[in-house]
């Protein structure tokens, strides 16, 4: 199967779970559940989710007890996105060509909206049902790497330090750890997540996490890419933002041509973790090239 | 030891435990992890943990092994504040005698602090050291508890219809609705950590859960009244706010006289649910008397 269908035929299963995990906005409190409904179902990739699956195929996983969890991945990243874009944050009216979270429904709800997300997350990965026939110290270990990657190490650090440093002279190290911690440290977990409920070893584990390492950064050097040479049609949101704010990025540093390297590099990195794995790792492959060669 | 000794002593053992879990300012980042310590070390009454260790020693649970979870609620309930202080929320000013996160550090930032207390909840509860010697299946059970009562059927639904409610025609039901989720799942949540966590029987959960819910109540109830007639210098906030703002509660709707009659019933009520329990419940019975003659 072409990685591209992959994708597709995941994106809409985790669509379909995440469909059921959602409260419905027939219940109460309507507003809240289609705020969070509103921008879960925004149209995004579901790029953590299926890494997280990816993940758990190459190690030897099969059955969908990952689903769940795989899931809980995407609620913490559609809140990080929720938060992102508020005017208190980036002030981003556009999100995946929809307007934003707090342009429909108002500020004090998408504030709300992005901590439900983010705390239903813990729930749908403690839920009595979905734990059941997973060993305890996974889920626990799961949810600390979780936490862990969201938190203050993770991305809310990520974020703080990038807004932090907009407009001001930041060296390239700042700019590394910027990435490597607003957007790195969720895709390593997703890796790290179909790892553990997989049931890795020793030394798969240390090859998907420099898998994760590797991907997860190229992921951020390409986005910064494209708000530089991007299709705003193709990304559904305005492009030359991060000059325009005078973010930190890779191509503010060391220009396109040399990010691009450096992306391919750190995709070749991630490639050659995974030599330790037969064809079932082909759809973490596929992955990382579709990383690099994506419009949006 | 009479109540407010233990309240004393057990407010200072929370403080130092919070002191010890919460990330150092000499750290990066160092903005983050200095509003996250000003929110936690604002002067909490640290009620909700306490409430845990109170029904911990309730059922036989001795050692410290409950600690950093009562810490992680009390992360979860500061993040609450900051969040609902927000000029998009309630905006307030002040919290606890003291300039409110957002004041300080500015929105973002203040956003940014209540998702790392959030989120830092988790990983804390789910820490190797402190799952040691605790059954997994009761550290899971306590996640999923919080999440719950921090969640879409907790506190984030109850804030999002005390918001939409302000000022709008609600009858009395709502109010009840708004009480249950905002304030009382909480607490509810924290009482019943104390049980799971020192192995309490079916019966004794019951109970237990019986009793939060009277003093969960009963605590808003008498929040309500102190804005009415509470004192400023006590409280370390405005009075009067609720009027002003047409929010929803208790007074509001059947006055304070019987509002104070109906938080005494619920008192008793919680209390007449410790019933099965020994000598070891006299601290819940002491906070509950507490919560109905507290003037903060």
């Amino acid at each position: 199967m072409d990685i591209r269908d992959y994708l597709r035929e995941k994106r809409l299963q985790m669509d379909a779970a995440l469909e059921r995990f959602l409260p419905p906005e027939t219940e109460y409190p309507f507003s809240l559940y289609r705020a969070m409904r509103y921008s879960v179902f925004a149209g995004g990739k579901r790029l953590r989710p299926i890494l997280a699956i990816a993940a758990y195929e190459a190690v030897g996983g099969t059955d969908d007890k990952i689903i769940p969890y795989a899931c809980a991945l995407e609620m913490v990243h559609t809140y990080s996105l929720i938060h992102d874009d508020l005017p208190a944050m980036d002030d981003d009216d556009y999100r995946r060509g929809k307007p934003s979270s707090h342009r429909v429904f108002g500020e004090a709800l998408a504030i709300l909206t992005g901590d439900a997300l983010l705390t239903e997350a813990f729930g749908l990965m403690t839920r009595s049902e979905f734990v059941e026939g997973v060993e305890r110290d996974v889920v626990i270990q799961v949810i600390n790497e979780v936490s862990g990657a969201a938190g203050v190490q993770g991305m809310v650090g990520g974020q703080v330090v990038d807004i932090e440093s907009e407009g001001k002279e930041v060296d390239f190290a700042t700019v590394q750890w910027i990435h490597l911690h607003k957007t790195g440290a969720l895709i390593i977990a997703s890796v790290r997540m179909g790892g553990w409920l997989g049931g890795a070893g020793k030394k798969e584990m240390a090859a998907l996490t420099r898998y994760g390492e590797g991907i997860g950064l190229a992921f951020q050097i390409v986005d910064d890419i494209l708000d530089v040479e991007g299709n705003e049609a193709d990304l559904g949101k305005k492009v030359g933002v991060d000059q325009k704010r005078r973010k930190v990025t890779y191509p503010a540093f060391i220009g396109v041509e040399t990010s691009r390297t450096k992306a391919i590099e750190l995709m070749e990195s991630g490639l050659s973790a995974l030599e330790i794995f037969d064809h079932k790792a082909d759809r973490l492959r596929g992955i990382a090239r579709f990383i690099l060669e994506r419009r949006y």
